[in-house]
């Protein structure tokens, strides 16, 4: 029993075949973390390595500010090429240069994943997030601030201590575009939010969702791409993460925990990405109707199936597993 | 020394960060056949247990059409789930039945992927991909039609046995809408079709020019997605693969096997995708301009790099690779 199901936002479309599938807890994987020491010498992110990855700057980059940091930014700052012509043929071509920043944020145990932190290391690292959002918007060639976590090799993680990234782009990258103008589209069209109005259909049935508390809603995606796809969104309408109150930043990092928890639990410690988007930097004549549009959100998205060529050559992802499935397995009504 | 770069046609941007790697030939991996038998008696699409796969209907499934295929089709039919009333709450959220078609076209030899079988099965091979487009076209609901293959398990390939996949949707997809929509752009603005300009750009300084023929270019894209991302382009203009001519046919099997040839050779046998992105079903008033502006073309798309974080979140490809490096290496000028 296929079916096509097309994201309420961006309008792409999924294709949902659990024909070819099995139930949730077969997409138990290998434990990315096994085995691992909470501290190891040889790795460069951890206590005692900190002169190869040199703080980003004196006043905020340790919590708390000294050797014993739980949590640590560290630059990785492309080199800004705006006047090098690198190709002779652009007047066909566009291009731009590599502009933008690189950061990483590093928490301090080799071992211990944003899943199994305690909770108030998670919160500042929300904290940290929203920080360094607002400090590199100063930047005026900068227009998009993209916070985001790789865990597992699977998910593209290079190195296994748990970090964030952050990396900024002069551009609006293509999939917050595409959500803004699906968000700009619904307000137009009803005078409402779409993600409000996400959350209102999805409080009717409740089959696709996971947890709530009094300020976020947990669901799996009607049209999710991947197995245990998972959107965090909050209950009060914000474009921007970065405004986020502080009570809602200790309310996401328990919600956040509670979900990074349960799918290392239920999941084994799986490969996979999160990551948060919030509005572009904007100062046009829209500025009001995006805020009332856009809503920030967070996705979690474990890396459970490999794309093949039909995903590359059509734009439509095959997701073996129904999100009704994975959010009842989650809720743990069945597992 | 990184650079945002965007896809002339459909406008994705795509980040080179070469900064970050390595050499050509540092993406050697593992060979994804290395000591494979030509027959494996476990294999369920190996000779012997063609009656595990039926064939796909009685005329066309077999090349030559006896037990000494060297080809065949067999089918993999999604059940038409039309009028199926899965979820009460769809008036918000949109789906579709996952009506289809998905077929397997498999070649004899166990341990033979299309880099090292014969021309002569490799264009029997593209000429089984137009007979079953043209039949599947047929079917009314049907908007589009998929060929692709995927070799090796990081590429998605369930099955090591060498097989074409085609996959047959209700829908134009998106990323076939959204060149049709470049193209459709670029012909109104210039009356050029941009594969023929851009076909004509790159034999200014043929610094991604891998190889050419008579009737086909082979180019390392400018906007390439990963490292060796390679476009086979007809250098006759044409909407549709189907329609191609039996010497053009002739001449893409040789072209396709030197290109994937050489990607085994140079890199290992690598894990790859290739697709073809033809025409999809056209009847409305716009079928003229629409031909005139849209070409066809194959997409070989080697699987080097894991996408993380960043590449769900913004849609922006990070490859560590440029295109000009990896023409160069495959040209043989340095290697």
């Amino acid at each position: 029993m296929s079916q096509f199901r097309q994201n309420p936002v961006t309008k792409q479309w999924v294709l949902i075949a659990p024909s070819r599938s099995k139930r949730p807890e077969d997409f138990r994987t290998y434990s990315v973390g096994f085995g691992l020491p909470d501290h190891d010498p040889a790795c460069i992110f951890c206590p005692g390595n900190e002169h190869k990855n040199p703080d980003l700057c004196e006043d905020v980059c340790r919590v708390p500010n000294d050797k014993n940091w739980q949590l640590r930014v560290i630059m990785n700052k492309y080199s800004a090429l705006e006047n090098a012509t690198i190709y002779r043929n652009r007047q066909f071509y566009h291009s731009q240069a590599g502009y933008g920043e690189h950061e990483v944020i590093i928490s301090r145990k080799h071992n211990e994943p944003p899943a199994l932190q305690s909770a108030v290391l998670v919160q500042q690292s929300l904290k940290m997030f929203q920080d360094r959002i607002k400090e590199i918007y100063k930047d005026p060639k900068i227009n998009y601030v993209q916070v985001f976590h790789n865990h597992g090799r699977d998910a593209g993680a290079s190195l296994i201590h748990p970090h964030y990234q952050i990396l900024a782009t002069p551009m609006v990258p293509p999939h917050i575009h595409d959500e803004m103008r699906g968000c700009y589209h619904h307000y137009q069209l009803t005078g409402h939010c779409i993600y409000c109005d996400i959350i209102k259909e999805e409080t009717k049935l409740r089959d696709r969702i996971v947890y709530e508390d009094e300020y976020f809603i947990v669901m799996s995606a009607y049209a999710s791409r991947s197995p245990f796809e998972t959107w965090i969104i909050p209950k009060r309408h914000h474009a921007r993460f970065e405004a986020t109150s502080d009570i809602e930043l200790l309310h996401l990092s328990h919600v956040l925990k509670k979900v990074l928890g349960s799918l290392y639990l239920k999941l084994s410690d799986p490969p996979l990405n999160f990551y948060i988007h919030t509005m572009p930097k904007s100062n046009d004549k829209h500025l009001i109707q995006e805020q009332k549009s856009y809503h920030w959100h967070l996705t979690v998205f474990p890396r459970l199936t490999i794309w093949a060529g039909f995903e590359y050559a059509t734009g439509i992802p095959v997701n073996p597993m129904s999100p009704e499935m994975t959010a009842e397995f989650l809720r743990g009504e069945k597992s």
